[in-house]
């Protein structure tokens, strides 16, 4: 019997080697990050299936690769040769939504928005916002600790996990955390699956915490003649209020979503700031643009209307479809503390010009979360190579400012090694023996996060 | 050479084996937890001393028993037989503190309200406040993710940890997390060290994120005739609106304070509960007072002057020292979900009555995080046995509930027995795993948090 015949024998109605569908599932949007060819795609319907999955990978050792919807960016969810790659869209169901307890329970198939969307029928809120919420899962959040546009009030999505229900590579079930917000009882075992991608345990269940909905946002929008002021706009702001988004884009985003969309913006600017406030006190918002405008913004407006608040974040989202009509676009997520937020963005450029290379760069400024949008011609062998080039080179200059290698996105394949560069060696040997604690037969998405050891 | 003059020799200026020196540095403040006779106490300077006597420990198979101030009620910090107790009061310094980044860089012995005091020369704000603020160390406090009363809106000690310095039992010294509030390269070593009392590495600096002051806090009291009423009356303002701070006192906590300080309290009431808030929406307090008032108080008091609401708070306060006045007290502390707070607070008068004990209990209600004060007289043998009844019967109830045997006090040595009946058994495996992942001799504090396996 085959490996594949075994697996179909003991998961007949989960289990597909159809490789035209199976092409589907190979890679994540990580456009130059590896993918093999997996021996089957298993759609798992209950925890109950995914523990016979792992049995047989166990048995047989075959990796195993989860998968939510395959938004991610670091090659976390690509398949490798021979693996089964492990789709959870049969598993998306809210099984609880305790509005009193606030609290929902969700299978690992849910999409945020369907989340944020159950909850808001309650007048509660699921806050993590990935730019990805209406396409993205709960499992894909989870697994990368994915960020997003309110972080900078709100936190991230680990913030929001009250406990899990996993699968370790041997087939065995677990539960993490619990019902309650304050809990110490043993070691934070919730907080280290989140964000682990996959290569600990195999997420199958899910209670996230909901918050009551705040009011509506007022907006204010700024520009900058410099990025060293629109730097200090940003630090002075988060240092003296409570923004609920402060968002950035630079010279070369604004152009790109100008020529785009035509909204008269204005070109000679070298950085926006957008920001939000949803604090009930209306001085915040003039404070936030008045803070603006000491810091040398030549141009700076506010509204408390929501729709109107909506149109002028209208550039900011704008900018990636606006840059991928220029040519491929690879984005890069780094995060530096705030006081190096402008010299960040002053290196991207730098950079950028010395390979000649198009970046434009949108940041969650707030947190100090950069996110250089990389673009060249995938027809243009020596503008690939150019253009990864500048994407490992802003690694290293993340880390040269005390930064890091991925703020919310996550390190996948295509950051493993700047990982390495990250971690001291023993940290990086703590992290190879968790591993191991949990999954030592390497069962689980092999080669990610860690790399190869 | 005995293992005390080799000690001896390698650390001469850090090591005392005076027995009466030793004997302050045997116990916490558990009061019924056993302690041993340690071998030798250890006053490290610096990281370099902490690296030598963990190779030391490791050479010789000699326990380490890390130690902030001994404020600590779950026996975590009690010594071991033959052991070295780790004193980290030495490690005193705060020595950085970015107003930009807000950040502070400190080692372990700090105080809590040292830090405090310095973030608020900078307008800044260590948000974490357990009750032993003055009296207890941040290292203390990270070792046990301590919680408090601002938990309610501002998270626990865990959510202000941005990165940690370690040294592992073989020595080795590495690092976890960094500068950055996102950041998600690699496994969240920091979160797995926070609460890990001791267990997994011994913690030498550590950043905590700082936040800006916020406004002063408006402050409501409010007394119930029943304590499903209470109960209701903090599950709709934690639904609603978002309060500072969200105390409850039950009636026997009433009448102690009030047989103690005269504050002229109405003894017929089964439940206090005082609010704050900090929103500067005005609208928030009375809003919060009349959600009392529809859920029964039967009296309500608010007061936007915070000289006023301290007085206010001053009942809460005082619970544990009237309490005291009334013979050793032991604090229990549990956490269950919002919806069972007040069967959870009935259940605790139930147990009492059942073993004929005097329990007044104080709770963090907005978290439903609940501390049974548990007095008895320590001459009467049979008075601690069903003392000692009640205080594990409490945790029964709390799990039953669907709670936590801790919310925010730890597990340490008076637990760990309960911690096993909370944790399935793969769940407790995983905890033995990661255990040996960083500690594979058993050195640091063994037999705490996860018991003698």
């Amino acid at each position: 019997m085959t490996l594949l015949t075994e697996l179909v024998a003991r998961l007949a109605d989960v289990v597909c080697a159809d490789p035209d569908v199976m092409e589907g599932y190979r890679r994540d949007r990580a456009s130059w990050a590896p993918a093999g060819l997996p021996l089957a795609l298993a759609r798992p319907r209950n925890t109950r299936e995914v523990q016979e999955l792992a049995r047989f990978a166990t048995e047989h050792r075959v990796p195993l690769v989860p998968r939510g919807a395959g938004t991610g960016v670091a090659g976390g969810a690509n398949a490798l040769d021979g693996c089964v790659v492990v789709s959870f869209e049969r598993m998306n169901a809210i099984l609880e939504l305790d509005e009193a307890a606030m609290y929902a329970v969700v299978q690992p198939g849910v999409l945020n928005v369907e989340l944020k969307q159950a909850a808001a029928q309650h007048g509660l809120w699921y806050s993590p916002d990935p730019s990805s919420f209406e396409i993205s899962t709960l499992g894909g959040n989870v697994a990368t600790n994915a960020g997003g546009l309110c972080c900078v009030k709100y936190g991230v999505t680990g913030d929001y996990v009250l406990g899990l229900e996993a699968v370790r590579s041997n087939g065995e079930v677990f539960r993490t955390g619990g019902r309650c917000r304050k809990d110490v009882a043993g070691y934070d075992l919730t907080r280290l699956l989140v964000g682990s991608e996959g290569s600990l345990a195999l997420i199958t269940e899910m209670r996230l915490r909901l918050r009551r909905k705040p009011a509506p946002p007022s907006t204010f929008v700024a520009l900058f003649g410099s990025l060293e002021a629109a730097g200090h706009a940003t630090a002075s702001i988060v240092r003296a209020f409570e923004p609920s988004l402060l968002e950035l884009m630079d010279r070369t985003a604004l152009r790109a979503v100008e020529s785009h969309a035509h909204l008269d913006l204005d070109l000679d600017a070298a950085a926006l700031l957008v920001g939000q406030t949803d604090t009930e006190n209306s001085s915040q918002l003039l404070a936030m643009q008045n803070a603006c405008e000491a810091a040398g913004a030549h141009l700076a407006y506010s509204t408390e209307d929501p729709n109107e608040g909506e149109l002028l974040l209208k550039a900011r989202r704008l900018a990636y479809p606006a840059l991928e009509r220029l040519g491929s676009v690879v984005i890069d997520d780094i995060s530096v503390p705030l006081p190096q937020l402008a010299e960040m963005l002053r290196r991207i450029e730098l950079v950028a010009a010395e390979h000649d290379v198009l970046v434009a760069t949108v940041a969650h400024a707030g947190d100090g979360n950069v996110h250089p949008l990389i673009v060249f011609d995938p027809n243009d062998e020596s503008a690939r190579v150019r253009a990864h080039a500048v994407f490992e080179q802003l690694l290293v200059e993340a880390l040269a400012l005390g930064g890091t290698v991925s703020g919310e996105h996550g390190v996948g394949l295509i950051k493993a090694g700047y990982l390495r560069r990250q971690l001291d060696a023993t940290s990086l040997e703590l992290h190879h023996a968790v591993k191991r604690a949990f999954d030592p037969l390497g069962i689980l998405n092999p080669g990610k996060l860690l790399g190869s050891s």
